[in-house]
């Protein structure tokens, strides 16, 4: 195991009031840093204080896009301990979206390592109120000063920390969802399955007009027919229909989402009915047409479950379960975010321990 | 028009020997940089000594891609002037990229004026040898410190320069490409018309795969079909069958080339039967089949025209006017790097005068 060499901050930081920290906006005392050089390898992990780092203006970043990243949460336990919540999961889809954008393996163990000893160093910095966390954004970037397009031979690696808020800040409430009919986010044989800046760049104006209209959020469908659903950019997609939790099943466009996964082994740990097949927006309609649409929501870190009380397709918006939150979506966030936070047990081994306080 | 301030570097730097030049790898003694805030619009329109500039590990670009950048060139005269091509003409599609990427609208006079001030100011970095170049890169990068997806409120625009040598160094060489037949760059309803680090980022796996297999470039195909011509990345691509110099349509996934347009307009004034219009890989290996596909050649800034001499589509391989340069591509080449250079009068109004040396 590479030593991780510790530089400290000078002057600590202080947690703001748990009440007013939003989202990735403010940022702990440290970071760690890894670099990749072609014929060196990934070397040098080190844990610096926090704080902008100079760049190239020709840093193939900045024109190509070579970059890739993850985002994952701790959380302060009632009994004040900080855990992660699926950790090699997700730094196991990290080496997953390197390979997709050309960018080398990294080592999980030396990520895993370096990600608990930097958040046990900033352990001050985890929220405990109810919904709040640390969010943890690992990332990669291509930094050779080259213009030219190419797969690069030097790479920064990050780890940043960020105390985050309450998501439902206002409390747990459905969210109004357009059905996107224009835009493309991804297709087979593209980006989609990578997380990584292009698929987000590739969502931007459609949000932006969806807003405009009133809308949280889009939900893609398929690029070549514009008919199957897909996701919905920052979640995963359930639909909940005749008692029945479908999800569309990963063909390379979609993100394989690791909250995703979480739903759907809970769900089948309590004998529902699960399947990860192709759903098309017809099918939806049609079910609520005929009364068995239940209930929609998605899935992501940064909101866990996000139960959808409209959704709007070329003009046709559908009320789901009356605009009120779904039985199934309230028990698995309850749930999954109890199991996080330490209130239930940890029967699945999610929960991954980084320091006692 | 705004003013531009003017920072000098303590040192000049020297334009290497011209032989020694390649692509993309040094950069001149200055910059021009534009900040842009919410509220304030674009502002402090400056020119400074080129060199690394801080940004916050948090910075929107690195995670979420939104970016746009543009690459045209500068010449030296054989009468000693130093000339850019279709200044405006790329400022124009620089802008709208924006418009794609949800970046703010940028005043084309301005940044045409700060153009031409930094490479009248690094005017010794313009090279003299036949086929070098200085070429031209603005950018525009994200630089919120903020980890969530949505349009950015903070951007940077920067122009650098670099010399560039001979694309062609050791001679005008037919080069091999794959048509690809897995992988797509874009589809209709995504970002393939912008120019944006997203599209970039989504050719590598398939550049790397084919350069493995002996090709330089890929063509990629359309996204929903596999089966109507695109692009090649970095260059448009042209067909002349049967005496027809023939380029896919502008369809919304395909980049607007700049030396695209120049071929089209040349070819019509030569008094040559053009078409924009929907083309087949089938119809091209047909063509081959009966003998009518006479050349095959890319369009782009970097090697202004660039002969095919083999294709190779699922395997099948056809050799395009005996891996020899056609009489087309060569007229087009001279022709347009002519101009370019002011070895021939400028009939089109594509040249435009920085400075006299």
């Amino acid at each position: 195991m590479t030593d991780i060499a510790v530089t400290l901050a000078d002057k600590r930081g202080t947690l703001p009031a748990e009440d007013k920290l939003g989202f990735g906006k403010i940022f702990t005392d440290h970071m760690f840093v890894m670099d990749y050089v072609t014929g060196q390898g990934w070397h040098n992990a080190r844990i610096i204080p926090y704080g902008d780092f100079d760049i190239s203006p020709a840093a193939m970043v900045l024109h190509y896009g070579q970059a890739i990243f993850e985002g994952m949460k701790a959380f302060r336990t009632g009994d004040n301990r900080v855990v992660t919540y699926r950790p090699v999961d997700h730094l196991k889809r990290f080496n997953n979206s390197a390979d997709i954008l050309s960018i080398p393996q990294m080592d999980v163990d030396l990520l895993h390592a370096g990600l608990k000893q930097l958040i046990a160093l900033d352990k001050e910095w985890v929220p405990k109120s109810l919904g709040t966390s640390l969010y943890i954004r690992p990332f990669v970037v291509s930094v050779d000063p080259y213009v030219g397009v190419k797969v690069a031979d030097e790479y920064k690696l990050f780890i940043i920390l960020s105390p985050v808020g309450a998501y439902y800040a206002s409390g747990f409430k459905p969210v109004k969802i357009k059905v996107e009919e224009h835009f493309v986010r991804a297709v087979k044989g593209g980006l989609g399955e990578a997380k990584t800046p292009a698929n987000y760049a590739a969502s931007l104006k459609a949000a932006e007009v969806a807003k405009e209209e009133g809308y949280t959020q889009v939900l893609w469908l398929d690029a070549l027919e514009q008919k199957y659903i897909e996701e919905v950019g920052t979640m995963n997609i359930f639909f909940k229909i005749g008692g029945e939790i479908i999800t569309p099943e990963l063909n390379g466009s979609i993100l394989n989402g690791i909250t995703r996964r979480s739903v759907l082994e809970v769900a089948k740990d309590w004998g529902m009915k699960v399947s990860e097949r192709r759903i098309s927006i017809d099918e939806v309609y049609q079910a609520h047409a005929e009364g068995r649409l239940q209930e929609v929501f998605g899935s992501g870190t940064a909101a866990v479950i996000s139960p959808v009380g409209e959704l709007s397709w070329k003009g046709r918006k559908i009320v789901i379960n009356n605009n009120e939150i779904g039985e199934t979506s309230q028990k698995l966030f309850d749930y999954i975010t109890s199991i996080q936070q330490g209130r239930v047990a940890d029967k699945f081994g999610w929960v991954d321990e980084v320091t006692k306080l």
